[in-house]
């Protein structure tokens, strides 16, 4: 089965994971949100996209989600005594990634390619695709301005209340190579439990991505449990943006993409609402939506496979 | 006392360490030179004003006199499994350095500010200067084409035959704030015992600090001992340049600059042919300057402010 997953951070990288470690497992392309890229001290840092890769080679830090596991901070505890900000924390071996990153990326290299080498570095055996080696930083239009995503994200900690999002630039960007033939050869798109407003909807902005997604069998999985974001501020975000935050606000934020949504056994009552207020078909499937372990990581990606399997043997 | 020492790296380092560890201790200024300022991984590194500030703040790397001590490399060692270029080691917490040098640097800050605020947070007492704040990297010329200087230095191990040498831009750049004053209100000048092609020819190359120079007293310490350079590719350098390297050759690079030069007792034989080929009054001591313990970096800065003494009592 070749499946592609579009994914933004933890939670994204989450079920990327478990899908790469399912038995057998798909040929598995993951698309990631690069909207949160930034630069600090100079470094071009990909926050989602090394998630995703760290979570994949299973060297991520399992207390947090993202940066590296065993991690020293000799280099950020430094720079906190120069005085440098310190509000992203940058562990030392993460901090190689940025380096030789922004190094390729200096000489020219495309992030897709640097991308791909450092996975096979890393053993990861699934195609890890940034969604375009263009630039297109996500700004946050909030209460006190618009700001960077990082900013709002880490340095503000989601303080500033949302009242919309801009993909800077993105009408000029491009999907990166091989992202439109991943998803042609696609049996099944899953967009992970990331954030819809910041972490998929930058990826479906990319101009070619959701056009082609509309031609295949697309499952969402809702990052939001119980009217609450697992991680992050996704329902925050809803909340501000004037909808209640809902597994069933999910499924119409990405509306008639979809073919099926899983959401959590919690939101058990949200399933006749959501197949009711659709205008065409959508599956929904309740189920344990909550990562916590490494096996919940691949027993959901096994049953979303099976949602998958049994969409196409309907159709 | 006031004294102005200008420094490249190790050996530099260590007598300006000496003189700031003297009981009691000269108003120290350290001017030091920054034609080997480079770029790796998009950051700014300044290999010698660091080898002089980590040794004035006492926490230099004893075995190698550069880099910081009890540093550890897990961004270095990651770098390597990601095929990045190693031959320059970057230790953790020498990163830091790098990357709020850099940060600051591009936010507009000149290096001078920079350093001095690094000094401060680091208990440095003696004002450290870099030699300039506009970039001026020093070329190698040599048997294998023009190298920038780290290119040369630390990638080639010093290997291709020196032919000259080009301080790239110099003749535009100013001395940073606060070195002329500082070597108008010296009572001695130490051109400590650098490389005197790469370390200290950079410095007198800028504009306005040779002439002021010349205004004072100024003394050398040989880094040539019986032919040899402690350390670095000094006496290598003569050799291709078609000079015998020798505490004699070094006296006549700075010729007229120099008051008093002070030699290694190894190298008695040449204090008469030193005197007598000078056109000008040059004063020649012999003494033990290979400093291998922090010790001997006291005692000879004591010896060197002493000889200085001795020629102002003079006069």
């Amino acid at each position: 089965m070749n499946v592609v997953a579009l994914a933004g951070g933890v939670g994204g990288a989450k079920l990327a994971d478990g899908l790469s470690r399912l038995n057998p497992s798909p040929t598995l392309t993951v698309i990631v949100n690069t909207g949160d890229d930034f630069n600090l001290f100079g470094l071009h840092i990909s926050p989602d996209l090394d998630t995703v890769c760290y979570n994949l080679a299973g060297m991520e830090q399992p207390d947090t989600g993202w940066g590296r596991a065993d991690e020293r901070w000799d280099a950020y505890k430094e720079i906190q005594k120069l005085g440098g900000p310190d509000w992203f924390r940058l562990g030392d071996r993460d901090l190689a990634t940025h380096l030789e990153r922004t190094r390729r990326l200096g000489s020219g290299e495309p992030l897709s390619k640097i991308t791909a080498d450092f996975c096979r570095v890393w053993g990861i055996d699934p195609a890890v695709l940034p969604m375009s080696d263009d630039p297109v930083p996500t700004m946050v239009l909030t209460d006190q301005g618009e700001l960077a995503f990082q900013d709002y994200f880490v340095k503000l900690g989601c303080e500033p209340a949302v009242t919309g999002f801009r993909f800077q630039g993105v009408e000029k960007s491009r999907p990166a190579p091989g992202i439109l033939q991943a998803i042609e050869g696609a049996d099944l798109i899953v967009i992970c439990p990331s954030n819809p407003w910041v972490s998929v909807d930058p990826i479906l902005a990319v101009p070619g991505i959701r056009s082609a997604l509309e031609e295949k069998l697309v499952l969402a999985i809702s990052p939001i449990i119980a009217g609450k974001a697992v991680k992050g501020p996704a329902a925050k975000m809803y909340q501000e943006m004037g909808i209640s935050p809902s597994a069933s606000a999910v499924a119409k934020h990405y509306s008639n993409l979809l073919d099926g949504i899983m959401i959590d056994k919690q939101d058990e009552k949200l399933v006749k609402g959501i197949k009711d207020r659709e205008t065409h078909p959508l599956k929904v499937i309740c189920t344990d939506t909550w990562m916590k372990t490494r096996e919940d990581r691949v027993r959901l990606a096994g049953e979303v496979l099976d949602f998958g399997q049994q969409i196409i043997e309907e159709v």
